[in-house]
């Protein structure tokens, strides 16, 4: 397997904890050598998205993902709806920046419900409602099954199988605008990861692959991940699966870490994660 | 689907929060109406098993699990010996129990590896060792898969399936010895429960079935699950599938609980139980 070169690598700015201006963010990023980054859109809507696609393509940087999709489930047919035309202003965004995908996490179980079932369906229906506006924009939809404890309130998709069996139900004919975000996080406790890898692979699905690190002990189950190497995750093999299932495309850093990363300088961070990337993943 | 009784309903000493010594935890259970417990190996090594055996035979109560086994994957060969010699003894005194099963809570990543698929080798090498003896001494292993946000550090068996295939592998002739603990905290979000559980219920090997509940939001990955019907999981549902699989045995409670029920009176934390596993159960 080929050492990982950073013009290959991408930084989720959630990974500097989203203490500066995305400008001084996205500039950070280029200087550190990267070749892309994933922005959010709480720092993408507040600002003038057409100077942060100019100074993106200025800098030669790829976009490896637009995080996130507001999450689909609700108690109401009118806050569906909502939730639906929120993710079309987004993907109005994503086109604007040239993302390679619209990241989608999906959402829990809504306020009361302990009905998982209902919640998928509703999942699926909000996807399919949106898979039209997305082909006709030309961007991606990536579907990222969240890790199983983020059941309740972050995600009911929660493994690349689930994501698969729906990404094919909704689009049979597999025309590119409708894959999966693997994010390593998530999914590496699978028995079954390779198998399930391979297969999106096989469809020519997978859309991001997303690094960071499982820490043992983890103290918070959202704000505690670790940075590559620091964890038990198999990072290297990780990649070579998604490789040998034909991924091509960037690896891209997503840490959140409140108490760690977080307080450090973001230099230090950045620098850190290169270090990281071309040692243990 | 029947209302449950408590004479069909266990406790799990944990839920107590193993503040009293087991013969007054027994005696509590027993006057609160449950017709069995599962108690720890801490709470039984430390005592006089025969006695404890005879206290609970007096109160007609059954065992449902015997807590639990010692990790199985290990950095050496004279460790991973050591763990297996751990839990035949254990096995001894589950017999004297007359527990329903030993509840095999199976380890995670040895100490400084990443090697999932080695622990998991580890793990059916461990408890194809431990098989003859439970056939000897009569005592049921039950596989507990495990949240896969513990693969980690607890157990690298994290799917109903998985425990299957494990089961299926090492035990072909399905001679009764060996069979998996459904927990719902474990395996609530599986996108594929009813076939999961219908699957082992075919093959008659649910030996257990725990309920807590998943509380939203979830502050410790270990000891923060919820009494039922304070969080999501659909716990009426989730039983109806256990026992449209044919499961006949008993509902245990198993509630870690640090900073609520750990703090509560131990007869107010069973009241509470009982009236619970009555409504929503």
């Amino acid at each position: 397997m080929e050492p990982l070169h950073l013009t290959r690598c991408s930084i989720n700015t959630a990974t500097l904890g989203h203490r500066d201006p995305i400008a001084v963010t996205i500039d950070r990023i280029a200087k550190a050598g990267f070749g892309g980054l994933a922005p959010w859109r709480h720092e993408v809507e507040g600002a003038d998205v057409s100077k942060i696609a100019r100074q993106i393509r200025a800098l030669e940087l790829k976009v490896t993902g637009y995080c996130r999709s507001t999450y689909f489930p609700a108690s109401t047919e009118e806050q569906r709806l909502a939730n639906i035309q929120s993710n079309v202003r987004a993907l109005n965004d994503a086109a604007e920046l040239g993302a390679e995908c619209f990241v989608m996490v999906v959402g829990g179980l809504p306020e009361g419900s302990r009905d998982l079932s209902d919640a998928r369906a509703q999942v699926q229906d909000g996807i399919g409602a949106l898979l039209e506006a997305a082909r006709k924009l030309g961007v991606r939809l990536a579907i990222e099954p969240l890790h199983p404890m983020y059941a309740g309130e972050r995600s009911v998709i929660n493994t690349i199988d689930q994501a698969n069996a729906l990404a094919r139900e909704l689009d049979p004919h597999n025309d590119g605008f409708l894959g999966i975000a693997v994010d390593v996080y998530h999914c590496w406790w699978n028995p079954q990861l390779e198998a399930a890898v391979s297969s999106i692979g096989k469809d020519n699905r997978i859309l991001a692959y997303h690094v960071s690190d499982w820490l043992v002990p983890t103290t918070d189950t959202l704000l505690d991940r670790g940075m590559m190497g620091d964890g038990v995750i198999d990072l290297k093999g990780f990649r070579q699966s998604v490789e040998n299932a034909g991924y091509a495309r960037m690896v891209e850093v997503e840490i959140f870490s409140r108490d760690n990363w977080w307080k450090l300088p973001p230099d230090l961070v950045l620098q850190t994660c290169a270090e990281r990337l071309q040692s243990v993943c």
